[in-house]
């Protein structure tokens, strides 16, 4: 066993104290009232990561929630590893349907309870105590390491991009782990090689100058909702299909590879309508339930308003409507080109008697599919077969993950997601909580996985 | 010059100054702090009754605001001629808008501004002040009249029904004049023939047990915005005809005499796009605009929503949808019969992967067709003619009156619509007016129908 290995079963005790510190910080980054709680916590992190032995450990401004940084660059000719993982948190409403309060960590059936306890405080632990056990038995770290700890994930990075852009050099590496994400099971671990990029639009739908007694006028003017239902409607065929010209051209095809090993994975449809409440599923024909989740691309209406929604009975023709759509996007879509067809698309269809406006949503997103030779993606599988003793499955995102996207444009470096909370795990929830088998399971696997990186080059 | 025509004339300022003191009431039926300032519009209205001559005059109540009935029966062999009016009035916000206060009548140009001076406080005061100079001039009335003003017009007449029903013998009539209604113009009269009826209902769609993540089901799951619009479009063309099945099949089709009389009617086009602020019109291929609106069925979305509807972006996936529908109905189309169809139209065009519940509105109404040879319109075709040098064009109205169908349904009688209200006298809104010049007009309007009627018989 390794030095490294005995040093963390024996601090075992001690992390977990650390951990249970750690969460009692309230650092909801979504609440002004807490926003000393992000930085108390950005402190905490900044703390421990000198503790670990980290130099030029920094919390640094951001106009925002801080960022916190630290570094050991004592490895010449060593790759860079960037480490990225967040200490804000989701709020804890509602409070009352927790077991134990959200800041009062607890553990039950070697389960640490919190909120953020998974998501992502007690995975973002795990490499700060791996480079520590690293330096307390080897006395040197097998490649240079950094770090890049943010406090506002959980609002969407709004700092992120610009404070990335002016500390491209600090923040330079070779590869990146982000420390932010799970695996599949308990026995099967997953690797994590794409995610579904953005686009999306308000559309305005305007016909008189105000609402108009249906009585009166209708019959003889146009309706807005009719006008904005015929023009969505349009988009979409009733076998799911989107029907946008040139929306799918752009769309990568799997290989019949890539489409066995989509199929290999162990999806369980039931359990998947079960957890949702519904008893079919329903999508673009021709493709299987994964396929279409995390490598078709999508156009859907997140929300829709116009005319009176009170009780009972309002005979008004209303004069505006309104959707919000947005459209996920594989490889090789681009956001722009999508909206461009989406605008002309409106407007082609759209019906006598009203105008139209659009307005693009400002949060586009580039589709993210991982080359398959990523340096730190192929550490992570050998890692990942080690320690379940089966090799992890390719597995793909339907969501948006903005950092990545952000960390690729400014430091021009992909990420390999290395982190092990799994989806049953309640973060967003009342009840979160992380395994504390996987707890010390990620601590050794970042040991593991820096080794194998810095014995690679 | 008849004697009750020199007694309107010799009392004009009195009737003026009695005018503006029910003016001054500020009996808003909609405003619970208001409820006694209707009761005292009541008590304001019977004893002008009285004093006008009428008998058995009493404030009734009906679990709402009160009903103030009168009458005078002693023409033996003579028909008996039931008056409708209402003596509340629509809220007066916004009051900043208002040239001098609502509740202040003032006196400019031989207009009197007051909310409610011409609905209905005006209009339904003519008739009493006819029957009065009758009464002083003549010693007598040429046939039995009774009067029935109510309290909650504004509101939908929501205890009118049973308060009908129970009251069945006391409103017993021949025929009805409705003193809530007008004039086509200054120098055009008009006579009602026809008011579209009514059905509705609201459209519930349901997916997932919860909101989900656009990014994690997205593809996979139907979205209940999408099958609403779905649902919705099926069921009005691009054309604006209906598609439910049967939806025309009760339509009584104008005759071409019945054509030629609409298309007769100086409609203005561009007056009535300018007034809504719409450049174009738009409705179902192969009618007038006023063919549409007063003789064609409609099928309107009055609301819709679901989803996310604040600022920005939210990639949800909503799990509920909904809309509001409501039907205008023409002759012989019957509501439970259209709500049948339409329910039919929605089970058969539900997509995968929803449940959608329906909810029919309470307030259904008939089409309201009146026969040709109505005793009371006919008299009121010689009378308008008489007073305006040429005969009055026959109009329908694309709204429905709950009332007419109420009295209908009750006392079985047609009413005829004998007011002198204009379109222009911006009832429910700002610096609403009378027309002095049509307050007095009125007044004799009522007495030469009522001895018209009388000698009719």
């Amino acid at each position: 066993m390794s030095g490294w290995q005995n040093y963390i079963e024996e601090h075992r005790e001690r992390y977990v104290r650390e951990l249970s510190d750690f969460l009692r910080i309230p650092s909801i980054s979504s609440l002004s009232e807490h926003a000393d709680d992000v930085k108390r916590a950005g402190e905490w992190v900044a703390e421990r990561l000198r503790k670990a032995g980290m130099e030029a450990v920094e919390v640094m401004p951001t106009g925002g929630h801080p960022v916190v940084c630290g570094q050991w660059l004592h490895a010449p000719g060593k790759p860079t590893v960037l480490i990225y993982g967040h200490f804000d948190v989701q709020p804890a409403d509602p409070l009352e349907l927790w077991t134990t309060p959200p800041f009062e960590p607890e553990i039950r059936d070697e389960r640490i309870y919190a909120r953020g306890a998974s998501d992502n405080k007690g995975n973002m632990l795990t490499p700060i105590i791996a480079v520590e056990a690293l330096l307390q038995t080897d006395g040197t770290l097998p490649l240079n390491v950094k770090f890049l700890f943010e406090g506002q994930e959980e609002i969407g990075s709004p700092q992120l991009a610009d404070f990335l852009k002016n500390n491209r050099e600090l923040f330079a590496c070779d590869l990146i782990l982000n420390a932010d994400s799970g695996q599949w099971s308990e026995d099967q671990p997953s690797l994590l090689t794409s995610l579904r990029g953005l686009c999306g639009l308000q559309v305005d739908v305007t016909g008189a100058d105000s609402d108009l007694h249906s009585g009166m006028y209708g019959g003889a003017v146009q309706n807005p909702i009719h006008a904005l239902i015929q023009i969505l409607n349009s988009m979409r065929g009733s076998d799911g299909r989107i029907l946008i010209e040139g929306f799918y051209e752009k769309v990568r095809m799997l290989s019949d590879a890539e489409k066995a090993q989509l199929d290999s994975i162990p999806f369980d449809k039931s359990e998947f309508m079960n957890g949702i409440g519904v008893t079919e599923l329903f999508g673009e024909a021709g493709f299987s339930d994964l396929e279409r989740i995390w490598t078709r691309p999508t156009l859907e209406l997140n929300g829709i308003w116009g005319g009176f929604q009170g009780e009972g009975l309002k005979t008004v023709l209303p004069n505006k409507a309104h959707a919000k759509i947005t459209c996920r996007l594989v490889a090789d879509q681009d956001p722009e080109h999508i909206y461009s067809l989406i605008e002309t698309h409106i407007r082609q269809n759209t019906p006598a008697g009203v105008k139209v406006d659009m307005t693009p949503v400002e949060s586009n997103a580039n589709p993210y599919l991982m080359p398959a030779d990523l340096p730190g993606s192929l550490a992570a599988i050998e890692v990942l077969s080690e320690l379940y003793g089966k090799k992890p499955i390719l597995v793909r995102e339907g969501g948006s993950v903005p950092i990545l996207s952000l960390l690729l444009e400014h430091l021009g470096t992909y990420a390999t997601c290395f982190g092990f909370g799994m989806n049953d795990e309640k973060f967003h929830a009342p009840d979160e909580f992380f395994r504390l088998k996987n707890f010390e399971l990620g601590q050794r696997a970042y040991c593991k996985i820096l080794h194998r990186l810095g014995h690679q080059k």
